[in-house]
């Protein structure tokens, strides 16, 4: 390493501690990282984006969520700006750059920046950010409660596949964000939303499971199919649970004995209760712990990594 | 005038040409406005936004739009960091700044900037950010096609209120996007969007108006209560023209003599076509040329504007 690279090397580490983002074709710390307010991304909410994790200094299933994000522009018909090798470097590179062993990696594509006044969204160049931030839990390894308080919301629905393709991953929060309300209003963190057939959908960030009987059970429409989700289905199958997506009432869900929501924020957490009842013993359950073991061990499975390559 | 003042007033109104906007509390080239990438606002969407128009030096129902976005700020749950007459002033001077005397200006506040990991909404610091750029058209005073070619959408329904509520003006517009690309495929530019029992709600970015027998018509629920939309209910009211906010079917949308669009973004605009068949003649039809008149003549009606005092 050059003088100059070793004098350097600790102050860029000071300054992407906090994140790293790429950003109009530069790196930049996570604070500066700013886009344009005419942005249709914002102004349109006219995107898709993805999260990847980083743990213990690797990426996990990061071919599958470049994939997905993939398949979501071309659903949406946007062009991304670079070609899957080049996102990865890039996602690579911010990591390098933060030092981050353990990162939350963020990818998004957006429709672009009109000509003024212009409102033709063929006409727009699509552009391409990305950012790694530490990793976030949505439930704290370390929470006092040890499980996720949740409800089912009554005051809002899922919006409808129908209107807008909840598989494109998309910021179109307004009803989760309705039933974040409805929860802490109702003494919860939690909400799950219905659809407006009365079939469970998902949470604010996170797909759920129940245990009806034998059978490990998730919805099956109007919700993301979450690489976390996948990597469960496909445990249970290798541990010869029997284990299905299918429409899943509100009636099945609250009988359920053990219910756990997933997410690559946190993996597998266990819902603890339930519109204020205890889900089962109150505690984790044997089935969630078990998938939670799993999970946490296909972590260390080759298959499932792209290791970065940090500087000394 | 000082010297220093003469010497910069040509450069600013250069620099601001294309618009200014209002962000983190400073003035600034619309091209230089940008949000932090983190702000919820982009990654939730999680907002409420107006658009009030300076036509003719003048900014039309001002107090109106604004009393709009702080009750979608209320539903919201969001606390605007500004005051009305604060709010009132950063426009106007957002306007000076530009010297435009048409002029398209928008307010928006945010969720906010989440701390590091942070997920409850609730600790946020709101935000407001605003912007003033030249006037947009819908559609052009001198476009060749003299109206608006319309379809109506059968691949998308519009975000149903029981999920996102349309009359808090938002940015998810994922049903109204592929709206447009529907448009677009049928060799049309304005989708006008059902609602899930097949009743009319509004377009991307316009409400709509029907000419049904003697009466004028438009939808009451699933839409925007747009300002200009108003504007229409009341110059027909004025005008003892039969007007009502009600359901309207598609059969009925349909057998309209006349179909028009309001919106903030060029006023009263007449629908031509749907579907690719002629509306009524296929021109303009006598009611809509009507209103369209008492439109803009109201835009001299003292009552409705706030002058912008310009700088010379």
């Amino acid at each position: 390493m050059s003088e100059l690279a070793q004098a350097e090397a600790p102050s860029a580490r000071r300054r992407f501690k906090a994140g790293a983002a790429f950003v109009d074709g530069s790196y930049v710390p996570i604070d500066e990282a700013r886009i344009s307010i005419l942005d249709t991304g914002f102004s349109r909410s006219d995107l898709t984006y993805d999260v990847v994790a980083v743990w213990d200094g690797a990426f996990f299933r990061l071919s599958d969520h470049l994939e997905r994000f993939e398949e979501g522009c071309r659903r949406l018909r946007l062009t991304l700006p670079y070609e899957r090798a080049e996102i990865s470097s890039i996602l690579i590179e911010l990591v390098r750059l933060t030092g981050l062993r353990a990162a939350y990696v963020e990818t998004i594509c957006t429709r672009g920046v009109p000509e003024q006044g212009a409102r033709d969204p063929r006409a727009l160049e699509n552009r391409f950010y990305a950012f790694a931030i530490p990793y976030v839990w949505l439930l704290r390894p370390d929470d006092a409660e040890g499980g996720m308080d949740a409800i089912i919301a009554h005051t809002v629905r899922r919006i409808p596949t129908t209107s807008v393709d909840p598989t494109v991953k998309n910021f179109h929060w307004g009803d989760l964000t309705r039933g974040l309300y409805e929860a802490y209003d109702r003494g919860a963190r939690f909400p799950i939303l219905l659809d407006h057939d009365g079939n469970v959908t998902e949470g604010a960030g996170y797909n759920v499971f129940a245990v009806v009987g034998e059978r490990l059970l998730t919805p099956v429409s109007g919700t993301l199919e979450g690489i976390t989700r996948q990597t469960i289905l496909e445990l249970a199958e290798r541990e010869h649970i029997p284990a299905e997506s299918t429409q899943l009432s509100e009636e099945e869900f609250r009988g359920a004995s053990e219910l756990f929501a997933t997410s690559t924020a946190g993996g597998v957490m266990p819902i603890v209760s339930l519109d204020g009842e205890p889900v089962g013993s109150g505690s984790i359950g044997p089935m969630t712990g078990r998938l939670r073991d799993l999970y946490w061990q296909a972590h260390r499975d080759p298959r499932y990594l792209t290791p970065v390559d940090y500087p000394d």
